[in-house]
């Protein structure tokens, strides 16, 4: 290997310490600067030495900065902070408002190509990994169907859906994916499935004091959007005990492409890729790290502009030589 | 879409009649020209107006073939073809022989490059798309193992071993995953596991008429390197038996890796890949004309040489542009 990768970390909520993290992982990167909004001083890396800095200064490490891994949301965060930082840096980002993709695309690619930059946008595993898998299955299987299933896991928004209602002090829930929907589409059937008929949400709900528990479940159900079209299950749960057993963030899902070949589509084919995590964020925070590589070796080709997970050759992902890809995991 | 891919195919059995079929579903590709050693006349293609060749004449079909699609095994036909080929046209083929992949890659990339063509080298599922999982699921998680477990499928190597055994007339070998060894990776153990404790091999075993039962059995469990070192199952069945149920081409098999994140390697990650296949070649073939349809387009943009599922990314084998694949598939 060259030289080391030098990433710095726009954001430094739970996905920019999953990053944070991820870097320590990686001998061939280093973390030169935390950048935040709130009083640098505040900041608690999980590495003692590590230089946090507010983000008005960012422009400062243009030439001290390989690639800088944008963790913020994609509601407010990311439209401004994407286009602008990859006008200065390579960057990586995990935009993940699908329908807006497009549009944020082309924002990113217009900036990074005038800054002679490359920027990997919605990197993560959805999207991220499980489009990958959606795409080339499709491409190897055009006569198929593919299901993409997601949990056991935390929704932050439905979770957050839930605080808003009245007499909620706090609240968790759990988007999980039907058995009985996975199994079918796991036999070949290739059912058509509704929304609700694939996943239920599952809520731990803190009620304030004195609150109408039977209001605030009726509420939540009936709330459209987020649950009206699924079988929504509520629990009423004490503040320590949400703090204790849903305090983690786990989640996962699978993406299941069913299809068929054969003169008279009589043979079937099964692909299934699948994710179990333990944390979200950290899981997370490695694969926008690992794309970080990818990005800093494709800038240093001359390749500019806006990628996603279908224009990267996964090659580049890796520390290793592709002389060694070759001879070790081909 | 553009201009259709004019495909033609090297070597016309279980793999060649797979990428025929494959071709069909595919409506930006058509099938140019089936070319063999045997007389063209004794081939049946699926389709009836496939026009069959006489490998010596390939050559000639130097303008009217945009990607050759080389089927022959890698034992013989491909370390003599896949460079022969490659200099006169763009390439795909599934080179299987783990080993000898570094040497294969570099023949096949020396004569593409002289040619101006583009190869796809050792496309399939294993090496192929296991390789690719193998590898990104790496480059995400350093901290981590990875294990792939094949079948329950048909081995064709065991079989054919099986098959050279004094007293057998014909014989079926299937590779089984074993259960334990399995969920217990599953479970994210990262247990060390021997060659045995991972499949076991089940046979499928005609007799000829007054053969030595005993030592048939005998002679296959202590074959070494093919069963000695597995827990082996022998049945013996009838020709007409073997034939009934044992006489399709269903594989499979899984990739998974199981990592650790966070300060202290406390959370932990599985990520898994599975592949569920009626027809082997059938899903094979499907692969193949998938990265015919890469090459096809990498070497019109000017890339040419030897790649394998490392160097291309995945974008390129959507018949879909990049706009339409953002939009529809991240």
């Amino acid at each position: 290997m060259s030289k080391i990768i030098r990433v710095g970390i726009i954001g430094y909520g739970n996905i920019g310490r999953g990053v944070e993290l991820a870097v320590m992982q990686n001998p061939d990167m280093k973390l030169e600067a935390i950048f935040t909004r709130r009083d640098p001083g505040s900041i608690k890396p999980a590495l003692d030495n590590v230089n946090a800095v507010h983000i008005s200064k960012a422009e400062q490490y243009k030439d001290l900065i390989d690639v800088m891994i944008l963790c913020g949301g994609s509601a407010t965060d990311l439209p401004e902070q994407g286009p602008k930082f990859a006008s200065l840096f390579n960057c990586v980002d995990s935009f993940d408002t699908h329908a807006r993709i497009p549009e944020y695309f082309n924002a990113v690619d217009k900036a990074a190509r005038a800054g002679g930059k490359t920027a990997a946008i919605s990197i993560g595993w959805d999207p991220g990994l499980f489009s990958l898998n959606r795409m080339y299955t499709e491409a190897i299987l055009p006569q198929s169907k593919v299901y993409t299933f997601w949990g056991k896991g935390v929704s932050q928004g439905h979770s957050d859906a839930i605080r808003r209602v009245q007499g909620v002090k706090n609240a968790v829930q759990y988007t999980v994916p039907i058995d009985k929907a996975v199994n079918q589409v796991r036999t070949g059937e290739n059912p058509e499935l509704t929304t609700g008929e694939k996943h239920l949400r599952e809520c731990y709900v803190v009620a304030e004091e004195g609150a109408d528990k039977a209001l605030i479940e009726k509420t939540i159900k009936e709330m459209p959007n987020y649950f009206s079209d699924y079988h929504t299950i509520v629990h009423f749960v004490s503040e320590e005990e949400l703090r204790k057993d849903h305090s983690r963030m786990p989640h996962g899902g699978f993406v299941i492409r069913s299809g068929s070949t054969g003169q008279n589509l009589e043979n079937h084919h099964l692909a299934e890729f699948s994710l179990k995590l333990d944390s979200n964020p950290e899981f997370t925070g490695s694969i926008l790290a690992a794309y970080a590589r990818a990005v800093s070796k494709l800038n240093r080709e001359g390749r500019t502009g806006a990628l996603t997970v279908f224009d990267i050759p996964v090659g580049y992902l890796s520390p290793k030589s592709p002389e060694n890809l070759r001879k070790q995991l081909l």
